[in-house]
């Protein structure tokens, strides 16, 4: 275990807690106090690190995804669905007008872009939950644009799946890329648009008050 | 305060615990155990209730923003400033030569947008401790794919301007829209996201083995 927490840069304990926790699996034993780690322990501890750190997932639903990775009968048309975990929030929106009528948004939206039978999916409660939440605080204007952050998203979701690549016969392979690309995608993208922000915004407002340094 | 409960559908021990967390200032007191709540409270609630419930931050995260847009000497060109602190996770990359190789390609990123000054940006730094972890775990598919992320982030950063208006010179309204937008956007843009890859991966994987039902 030393070596393994010498070849990946995680500590010891670190390790320990992952395996007690079942996100990783045990060593093969090969005396007292001694186990044997195979390259793919490697990997996996670097996956799991990664998705405790940037992935912001609870240790239950990482468990549940290394299950999946794990799990040789997932189907190809599954894949996808292993993603819809990693979506952080899944809060139901409260009954009433607000709900009704995000959810009218929502589907228009999905209609008008040939999105179909996706009403099932937690990311379709999220959305519609966030769309009421948005009219219950008055932010029609936000609600009004759903189309400029549904390009955003179809833009993201198509590099993921260039990412991803057209064959996904290696399903490990496919749903361990999906898993960690969705999860750390939603920071990288998180982080990139508070960026683009700032430099659009320099270039709307120069000149609107304040000093201008640069 | 039971009427103030009524109006908003937000329960009073709630109510109670965002005035003793200092999110929510207290009411003007009328007599024993009777306060005044005016319009402005019931607007702060339902925004504090959305923040907590969408935006995916931290009471501690909350209470400096409400701060933020209270504060009237705030100059306009410190409005996206605000929004750079719903940086959900801000996980400073570990030195070494992926840390090293990430800041190239971000530095690489920024200098072809012409997104400039930005080296300081708490988001900089997450957007390095992403690109680097990405490198560690071997994902460098999605390193190379980084220009198609930014184009989603830009587009959503296009929109989240839109949103915002060109005007910006009621202060307070600027600084809660940059605020909660970018919070509650990003959970918006994330369920989107999912919902872009499932319809999409549909099409493209479509009739790769798994029974197709519909």
């Amino acid at each position: 275990m030393a070596e393994l927490s010498e070849t990946t840069g995680i500590p010891v304990p670190t390790i320990k807690y992952y395996i007690r926790e079942g996100l990783v699996s045990p060593g093969r034993p090969t005396g007292r106090n001694q186990a044997e780690y195979g390259e793919e322990h490697a990997r996996r501890l670097r996956l799991v690190r990664a998705l405790t750190e940037y992935g912001n997932l609870s240790i239950a639903v990482i468990r549940d995804l290394m299950e999946q990775i794990d799990n040789p009968g997932l189907q190809e048309f599954m894949l996808l669905g292993a993603a819809q975990k990693t979506v952080t929030r899944r809060q139901e929106a409260r009954p009433g007008p607000s709900k009704e009528e995000a959810q009218r948004r929502l589907d228009d939206l999905l209609e008008r872009r040939g999105w179909k039978g996706l009403t099932e999916e937690p990311a379709y409660r999220t959305a519609v939950g966030v769309l009421a939440t948005l009219d219950e605080v008055g932010y029609h204007d936000m609600i009004d644009e759903l189309d400029g952050y549904a390009d955003a998203a179809q833009r993201a979701a198509e590099t993921d799946l260039r990412v991803l690549g057209p064959d996904v016969s290696d399903r490990e392979r496919a749903v361990e890329i999906v898993v960690v690309g969705t999860s750390m995608g939603d920071t990288l993208i998180a982080s990139l648009r508070r960026l683009a922000q700032v430099a659009i915004a320099e270039r709307m407002y120069a000149g609107q008050g304040g000093s201008d340094a640069e």
